[in-house]
């Protein structure tokens, strides 16, 4: 992973800041936030540099279609989004905007559509879909090499396997949690690492990545005991079992390094909207015990859909016969 | 999984001894061998009685062909115990015994004759290939609803899933660990469950499988820290590192299960081969500590062969639209 200037400043103002704590008394310094937004900048104008140099020595500019079905506001607020950081990295972009109504064999059609235009290199269609369509099917039939999600049987099977062929796509927001580790400096080999969930999405690919950084990996869900003992012996935890403020600091090791993958509401009065977004470890207590930490939001969020360009745009180099970045 | 009156039988036997040594004085009652040439044996049983009624049924045997390339004694002594497991249990097979100087197209050719052969549901190539031919290559050629093995990255991907399609074979070794552990009557839900090794092989497959189960899995590999402390912490340790004895007495809770899945050979003058073979958990001083065990040889190994034969039975019962038992 290329580290940015602007991280190594980062950094060695941390290290500064951390002298001068110790100078002051040998208390123990707070843990710092990782800043999955700054982070997820850093990473799409690095993959706008990319797109330049596709463009320039391949004449091939990555292409993302992005299929949503009816109006739900959640899917139509992740889709702007979406569409907006496409934009920004100069990718291709494809709006299929479907009515609700949609019937299963004509959004097939539009999914094949799409696995035979050329110009489309990453399909993502946005969940959940309607009930009266088969999600799985309308999956499956994305050709595996547009599967810009990763969640293809295929791409995922490539993950597990050892020195097989490479997957074409990693799923977003475990690939996120790998890149803020390893942009924050974390050295992830060795360390005992704790995964709460199991999930397609975010546990179980996680948790394999983690293997493949040769971290000795436990993957904790909601059948397992003594959860706090075993989130206690974990210099990295990675949170995604979608239960707020679950991990508490108590349960945490001093300077050990938490993901959060959890997005919660929480009632909240106190705020206009009613409520407040917290993630699956109480932020409060557990910055003053580990060494980082991403806060929710602003820390995994902003990483996935950086990971879904960074997908498209490696689908786009492996469709000009280049390797992944 | 069926229970078989032999294997009951075995259990209430264990049960009557664990209560004389209670009333005898409160002693430790010694791990019980876990007899995986007995259970194998169960378990082709109630394969052959499978390919009878598929054969009623469906009027289809299940087809296994092996090719063979070379002769090393190994290969070749696989080879044998592999046909006459598929003889036993009534399979249709074909046998491909290929030259070492084979060339790699001509090689793909034989894959894709039976790949095309309708009577044919399980390809076995073994391993390892003469060093001209590109194994991987070979291996990919086969098609995935005849991957005997399990070793495809569709039917990995679909194993690691949950909910999706179901893998149309599970690789042999892992598979066969679960079935020794169900059928020894190990809870699996909620225990501590240690893997050591990580290969696409055993532990990657293993993990996958226990978390599905509901155990909470550790994989630790050669990085790992503190390992010993680690295995201490496990209620079913499944050791497939590949280094003799590795694994100490002292290291295992009481009363845990040992799965060895370590095939190690130690010289030993006093045999007449002038080697033993042995497995990665040091047995003798594992057997007081552990509640069950395998011993190596006659625990994990012959479960293979038969998870291969299940695998066949399997791809056979799906080409003839039927669920796997």
């Amino acid at each position: 992973m290329t580290q940015t200037n602007l991280l190594l400043g980062v950094a060695i103002a941390g290290v500064a800041i951390a002298a001068t704590a110790s100078l002051l008394g040998r208390k123990r310094k707070e843990g710092t936030n990782i800043d999955g937004k700054a982070i997820a900048a850093t990473i799409r104008a690095e993959i706008k540099d990319h797109v330049a140099q596709l463009q320039k020595e391949k004449d091939v500019t990555p292409g993302l279609a992005v299929v949503l079905v009816g109006n739900r506001p959640d899917s139509a607020t992740y889709v702007r989004m979406k569409k907006k950081a496409a934009a920004e990295v100069n990718f291709h972009s494809v709006d299929v905007e479907l009515d609700v109504g949609v019937t299963q064999e004509e959004l097939l059609q539009h999914v094949e559509d799409l696995n035979n235009d050329p110009k489309i290199h990453g399909i993502l269609v946005q969940l959940p879909l309607p009930k009266h369509i088969d999600e799985a099917l309308v999956l499956k039939r994305i050709a595996v090499e547009k599967d810009a999600d990763g969640f293809s049987a295929l791409n995922i099977g490539n993950l597990c396997l050892k020195g097989g062929d490479h997957p074409l796509s990693v799923p977003c927001t475990p690939a996120g949690c790998i890149e803020l580790l390893e942009r924050s400096n974390v050295d992830i080999s060795g360390k005992d690492a704790v995964v709460l969930g199991r999930s397609n999405i975010v546990g179980m690919p996680v948790a394999q990545l983690l293997v493949h950084k040769n971290a000795t990996v436990t993957v904790c869900h909601s059948r397992t005991k003594n959860i706090e003992q075993k989130v206690r012996q974990a210099d990295i935890v990675v949170a995604a079992i979608g239960k707020a403020d679950m991990v508490k600091g108590s349960w945490l090791k001093p300077g050990c390094v938490v993901i959060d993958v959890g997005i919660n509401s929480v009632d909240d009065k106190t705020k206009k909207r009613g409520y407040r977004l917290t993630g699956d470890v109480a932020f409060a207590e557990a910055k003053p015990v580990c060494s980082q930490i991403t806060p929710v939001p602003g820390g995994v969020g902003p990483m996935t859909i950086a990971m879904l360009l960074k997908n498209t745009l490696n689908l786009a180099r492996h469709s000009s016969g280049l390797t992944p970045i």
